[in-house]
């Protein structure tokens, strides 16, 4: 295997935006593009190599097919289609779990034994059916879950408070998408509660409300502006990408399989996970109230009825 | 003036991927983006902003109009239109003439007495349409030239060479575009002359010509395969924008307005000058064999014909 | 006043550990060093001068006088001297007194209107000293106080679980030295309560007292091998000198002046603020238990006896 | 062997420089610290340790023995005596011939078989000493060279033109010390030739030997102003740590084994060569003019002799 080694599987813009900001962040040593339109990934190959003469470190971009998987460290997957006007969700959901079937066994055809990460939609869903049809170890296959909601969540917080992002500590957990919430008792600021320190201030925590709403709403905001979303996600997988590599033992907030830590299992849901070179080591167990508990298990049911109803039948 | 305050003008790939680059390399505190389509704008700013937890240093980004250049140390502009099928070169040239000139006198409206960066087609007479236009300095309005197409050719020299970029010290001059030329007894590897290095490894001059076809060739073979080319491109304006606001003393090669220090003036060409935070304090004056001064020759007229037949009368 | 320009008084390995990280960090313009030996700081200045070539960003270093502060953003003291074998710690602060209020005077006399970051110990005397003298605002001058105790901290704690430092959040108040303390409740690893999670992990909390322990005994540790310790003050300055440059609103332990925030005033002592362009905008109020805040006030004691009994006669 | 472990030998300034510069630039992933005082090691190790909080990125920082060479990438040794007062020149290469005997014996013994950089002065002389003794191919032993000295040039040539040290190429050659020189025909300012830019601007050509002969004084002045000089060459050892774990494939003027590219075999000294992960790729071959080859030839001639003199009866 070959460190630093990644391959991006789909060079749509989410997946893009991810490979090009390698360019100035460094932390890899090779990136190859993979792309069902093997002549897209040749374009954006060229398009990338002509900004390393103005990137930060080294590095070896170019185009290939499946068996660059073979030494990679890490494959990451943002193919997948988006959801088309008049389908329904479980619809798209059984486009997608066919596209990821198919991917995964190419991916695990060329001999890969890294770490998979997966990013296309409904990511959840498509992490569980990576791992699925891998075979690979559940901590070696990790969706990026709510690390953008929560990278969302942090950025609106930073602003409401006028304190830096760094010193914002909260979680978007669950679902990636519409039944996500935040844990806001276990929310803090440097190391002051939340929910203290906003009734000290006199603020009003109608406004924690009205963040986490614009939070949900952000991806459709966004698209009714610019079409699609990616440049926040790409930076959070390129964040994610780099935690792995350089193994650095940090907790996000991902897609992790569930094994009891919150109560539920077989399937994965986004939770707070320290992050190792090994993928998730373990999962940060945050004791919820009734409310938060009963939102984790109503997500978990949803996903775990599209499992049985839509997405076993097509990977048995 | 803000100190690290730039505006872009135009929110479309090649600007975007210009901005998103900033939150990984820093080197900016403030970041403005305007555009016709103020909601695409909007959109763009969320994107770019629910990066920020994962960025680089601390970014001010926001949406905005043009009296935001009012105390920006610099506006870039990327806004204008392709040449569309069946439009002649001077067509488009025309209709971006009353764009460019549109957005310079907005700019100016606002009060601003920056430094101009234009990155719109075709560059070399964009910015010469925009510094008529401000009557700012015309060292202090600067065009992208062939600062792309230098780093296309670095890039491939290191690759059929098997050294590093940052050795491989060779220029792209004249015209962004068709009529560009490399002035290959210029060229050194480190502290040694290309052409006595190709020699002693009996390498074939000829390949160095079919490098250079692969540069001119490059924006084609990208466009054919993803529609537009922008990563490159965004990579060098980010590169460019940071020269300026760090005062770096650095020689890239830049659409420059020419006083005679190749024997032409009255327009702005791609030549290698030093970048300050004044703009372009110096040109660097190669000596130019007779076929390369031919080509740059040729180059100018070209322009100065456009200038004369399609530009004046537009800013007359 | 210089964006970006500051000016280091005291080039002894504390200081110069600082500078020398300026090269590879980046986040200044220019850099000036002064000291009483003016030798020395020429010699400083040339041997980081050369180093440039391979430093990040276009830096300008030079030695200089005490007229540079004039137009500097930041002055960040590290002169003075340390405590002699025989010597009493009130004797030491006298002769540092008085080295204080001469530099300060200088400083002052150049016309100075920035932000001041005092270094040299007993750091929080010796800020309280450089404010009296300069009767610059009390939030713009900033001693390093427990910003290097909390580091120590926080790598220690790291070791211990396993968990990236940037998820270790917890602070050392009090006084830089042997009555700072740690309010433990107050400390969280990510969302969840230290206190809880070694609850849960069957850990001794008496580890804790070890873990702090070593991060009081770390500098006679290192002085007992090395004579005396730098680089981790070096890089916190640095740290420091970042955070307010870059305006990042950022909390960390630094010695504030005291507003009744924690029940104390007229003193500076070490407290978890929120540090922005201006210096210090607010201090962070957490509510310590009766334990902490006896510890707090018994340090905050001491301190007001030195500054009656040694300090005040010196500057009256 | 482990990826970007590296292992220092020897902690004094020079060698510290270096380590304290990897926090801030990041590069590699662990950092072992080796001194014949043991205590000194793991002081400089805590030192380190607690700046890490604020570092770059994830590293792993120890003090260890020779056995954790076993299965580190990199070695550099920067251990070794200065020359005392009353000392020959000669007295003191036998004194560190057999310093470096024992040290490269103790690595050699721990299976050790990665890249050796050796630091140690006189450089050219005892890297031919780690060469000999560890048996290593020729390629794989690597000697400081002039790295130092020619970044010395570029900064000192950088202020005296304007113009930033990313464009001003020239390279120190020969031994480092003493009876170095600059090939001054072969150096370039951008792609012009320096000495062709230096007559347009009407400067005197003199200046080029009063900036040479401060380069070969620069040493001198440091030491007699701190003692001695580590801030430079720190940063130049990070560089060329970089250069070779990211196989940058770049051109460095560093001490290599000669085999004829000079005319010359049988001994290191400093020349332009690619570095790569393999270590000296190539020995870039410049056509000297009869002055410069003299000085080659002459500085060689003197380090032969000391090899047959004083460190071959040591060796056998």
């Amino acid at each position: 295997m070959k460190d630093r080694k990644i391959v991006l599987v789909g060079t749509g813009f989410v997946g893009m935006s991810m490979a090009y900001s390698f360019l100035t962040t460094g932390g890899i040593d090779e990136l190859v593009l993979v792309d069902v339109d093997e002549e897209k990934a040749i374009g954006e190959t060229m398009d990338l190599q002509h900004g390393l003469p103005y990137a930060r470190n080294k590095l070896i971009i170019k185009a290939g097919g499946y068996e660059e998987c073979a030494d990679a460290e890490m494959v990451v997957i943002t193919a997948g289609t988006a959801q088309k006007p008049g389908q329904t969700r479980l619809d798209m959901t059984a486009v997608n779990t066919k596209i990821m079937k198919s991917i995964t066994e190419n991916i695990m055809a060329s001999g890969f034994d890294g770490i998979l990460l997966v990013a296309s939609n409904p990511v959840d869903l498509m992490t569980y059916v990576a791992q699925q049809v891998s075979g690979l170890p559940k901590n070696r296959v990790i969706g990026s879950g709510t690390i953008l909601d929560t990278a969302r969540l942090r950025y609106l917080m930073s602003e409401y408070l006028g304190i830096s992002t760094s010193n914002i500590h909260a979680y978007i957990m669950g679902e990636h998408g519409d039944s996500s919430f935040v844990p806001w008792t276990h929310a803090y600021i440097g190391c002051k509660n939340l929910l203290e320190m906003l009734d000290e201030n006199h603020r009003d925590l109608q406004d924690l409300n009205e963040i986490y709403h614009q939070v949900q709403q952000a991806a459709y905001e966004i698209i009714n502006r610019k079409k699609s979303t990616y440049y926040g996600i790409g930076l959070s997988l390129n964040r994610l990408v780099r935690a792995i590599l350089d193994d650095e033992h940090v907790i996000l907030t991902v897609s992790c399989y569930q094994n009891q830590e919150y109560g539920q299992e077989g399937l994965y849901i986004g939770v707070p996970a320290i992050i190792t070179r090994s993928g998730v080591e373990t999962i940060i167990k945050l004791k919820l109230n009734e409310v938060d508990q009963g939102k984790f298990d109503a997500s978990c049911e949803t996903l775990k009825e599209i499992i049985n109803s839509t997405i076993a039948p097509i990977l048995s």
